[in-house]
């Protein structure tokens, strides 16, 4: 019944019920995390100041399926299933025999991906007694989604917001507030680390391994408080495998299977929900498309950075992980794609690029920017910075198909809108964004603190 | 299958293929628009330099059913059909018997209910020739929409914002840029009477009424230009009831009747559009709703205006037209809702309020607000500020099914959400939004210089 249709839906009734644990299905198992003291094996109770136990047994679990909680269901239902769209008017614009189909996660109430996990790690804290969230946000997607998953079980969510972004995206904070969210700029006065930071430079702009240092440190004093991490960890990308099971049963609708999978990566998290899934169905011989992360140039990750143990925030509180990093140190340039900026990659999505089992590109932002145009124009959405990473890798597949004649059928995830993030077009549309140049000595400077472990 | 959900879905092929035009079905025939030259009833020539014909045929047909060109439901299929929903969440928080859905049209391309007729309005355009539209917007919903639907059939589209929204929304004015609408902030030096109010004031804040003269001014000097109104005509809210007709496939999914539909008023366009095919089943004896219009205490154009004559624009170009009206020299005090600020209100609308076939009550903003908090905390979405009056008397409805333990069924419509008008949230989280207070006596102004007829 979707064969000729835009958007190929699934009822409520439809939802996956189970999100999938890829942990179990790796050819080769990860590094363990390393606790930062000791620089040994970090045990369960190493993190049980920070995340409630469910939590901290999702992330080495062993199951390769896990139930989806019914109130975590019933949240979900304010959105999901999200609807999984056919690009026809872009391709038609790109004149491409290939077909391109992308799962929209803008829908939800706080316009990306993110509250995918928030909701779940709101639940399982509220039903271990815990009061409160804490947590840190760069451009504000991450801290927009878990205040609003802390409203729906009536918990407090306090929220560091990278001090740049506090200053230059009021609207944010609003929108985080509107949900009941409070917030602090940070480097702030409300934690040790933060005030060291504010009287060495008292307009210090801030990064969200300074915030992650903030949220933390909040979390690991105050017993009724924990800390929620919204990408980059196991579970994380665990509770976004929702993404990738719905694109699955959708695509099924229409008969079709992916040739090419590309998706945006920044901590790893809507890349990984939207792959792991169809990874699985890879590994099971039933289809075999190529699966491919795309990064941006100012922020090359897992093409430029190094895969080695790295701790996840700047002053280096939290566990060290094996994973592709650029160094806990490295500020990259200010690029529009908030969200793309962190120093590490989940260390889950490393794994699999170092195993050959997924690939890796990265492009500049101008590339993305003119690609997001002809798609808003088109398709009538407009993006947020990051998926304009992949919708510009999704044109880049388009047009060589459209060279080589080939009906390729290519799969990717729009993980929000861009409503709160216009500057970045108005920037662009005025000829002032320049695409940043990023020099290998500034990568090896910020890996030279990196544990030699 | 939908009777436990919160979505309640349609897909592309049970989208209806009608709009319901609701002028034959009337008891009572509206007073024709008169010429503001000559005062007598204008012909369909007279509006030739401003519409396409075929608009001009819509605007007094007398059939009841009038096709959706394919055209026009391959561009709604970007979005349409949108969701019902069943605000579960939001019920419980007030603790009420009632069942409230809202019809949510923020899921369109441009954030609102608009585009549903400026893509019909693009096309019917296009099919005649016409290579750009001009038109006037405020708040910015209307002038994004049609610089949208321009985008999808290659058409200009030149947009004079009043000069206040101009300066203080950026946003608005990148997200128009971003579907390729040119932008003026109005009062502009481009036309005649632009200038002659910038020569008294070089900073004037403008108005809807301003920008409306100076739209229409540039499409009637220019014999490749036509204008576009976003409400207020009979075909701008035809095209709407798309909203309600698909409202009627979704109840009867779950076997319900509305017993009390609240709908903002502005222009009239959302309203009319969810409204009119339920007073058709009305008519036809199928239900008994009450249908009730919502406006701002700070524009009651219903309730306080006058049934009378008025010219639609400040400067006298338009067609004098039947309706309720404050005047239209009247500028309502800055309140938020920008899309309710004008002083007239939709003939039809006006003619079906003094036929006694619809209700109306107006709402002081701070308790729009307050309501629109309780849904952003339980159903997720931030609605736009013009739906926060239907969520502020849906939320009355149901208090008052708690007090009399009445189940009654209420159905409203979510015309937008509220991602670009956050600073209206911003305000009212600090505690600074206050609620107008108008005088009557500031109304009596107004209409002295409405033509006596």
């Amino acid at each position: 019944m979707f064969e000729n249709d835009n958007k190929i839906l699934l009822t409520e009734d439809e939802m996956p019920t189970q999100w999938y644990n890829i942990l179990p299905d790796l050819p080769e198992p990860m590094a363990p995390p390393l606790h930062p003291g000791t620089m040994q094996p970090a045990t369960a109770e190493d993190f049980a100041p920070l995340f409630p136990m469910a939590l901290i047994e999702q992330e080495m679990s062993q199951e390769r399926f896990i139930d989806i909680p019914g109130e975590v269901l019933d949240v979900y239902k304010l959105w999901r299933p999200s609807p999984l769209f056919r690009a026809r008017r872009l391709e038609k614009l790109l004149d491409t025999p290939a077909k391109i189909y992308y799962k929209y996660e803008g829908v939800s109430p706080a316009g990306s991906h993110k509250p995918n996990t928030a909701v779940p790690q709101a639940y399982y804290n509220y039903k271990e007694g815990i009061k409160k969230l804490t947590t840190e946000t760069g451009a504000g997607q991450w801290g927009t989604s878990l205040a609003f998953a802390c409203s729906q079980f009536g918990m407090e969510c306090e929220i560091w917001q990278v001090a740049a972004s506090y200053r230059s995206k009021p609207y944010r904070k609003t929108m985080m507030e509107i949900y009941g969210g409070i917030l602090h700029p940070s480097p702030s006065d409300r934690t040790e680390y933060g005030r060291s930071l504010l009287a060495e430079d008292p307009n210090h702009p801030g990064s969200l391994g300074i915030a992650i240092s903030e949220a933390v440190g909040e979390a690991a004093a105050n017993p009724e408080a924990r800390y929620a991490l919204g990408s980059v960890l196991n579970h994380v990308l665990m509770h976004q495998t929702i993404i990738g099971e719905e694109a699955l049963l959708q695509l099924a609708k229409v008969g079709e299977t992916p040739d090419v999978l590309v998706g945006c990566t920044g901590g790893g998290s809507n890349f990984g929900g939207l792959a792991f899934p169809f990874l699985r169905e890879k590994m099971a011989g039933k289809m075999n498309p190529t699966i491919r992360c795309v990064e941006p140039s100012a922020c090359p990750t897992l093409t430029l950075g190094e895969f080695r143990y790295d701790f996840g925030d700047t002053a280096g509180m939290t566990p060290l992980m094996k994973m592709h990093t650029l160094g806990h140190d490295f500020i990259p340039d200010t690029i529009h794609a908030g969200g793309l900026r962190y120093h590490g990659m989940a260390p889950l999505v490393s794994h699999l690029y170092e195993l050959g089992m997924v690939e890796a590109i990265n492009i500049p932002q101008t590339e993305c920017f003119e690609g997001a145009l002809k798609f808003a124009r088109t398709e009538g959405i407009v993006p947020a910075p990051e998926p304009t990473h992949a919708i510009a890798a999704a044109i880049r597949e388009a047009l060589a198909c459209k060279e080589s004649g080939e009906e390729k059928v290519i799969l990717t995830a729009l993980c929000g809108h861009g409503h709160l993030d216009l500057a970045a077009y108005e920037n662009f549309l005025a000829g002032q964004m320049v695409d940043a140049d990023l020099e290998q000595s500034v990568i090896d400077k910020s890996m030279e603190t990196v544990p030699n472990l």
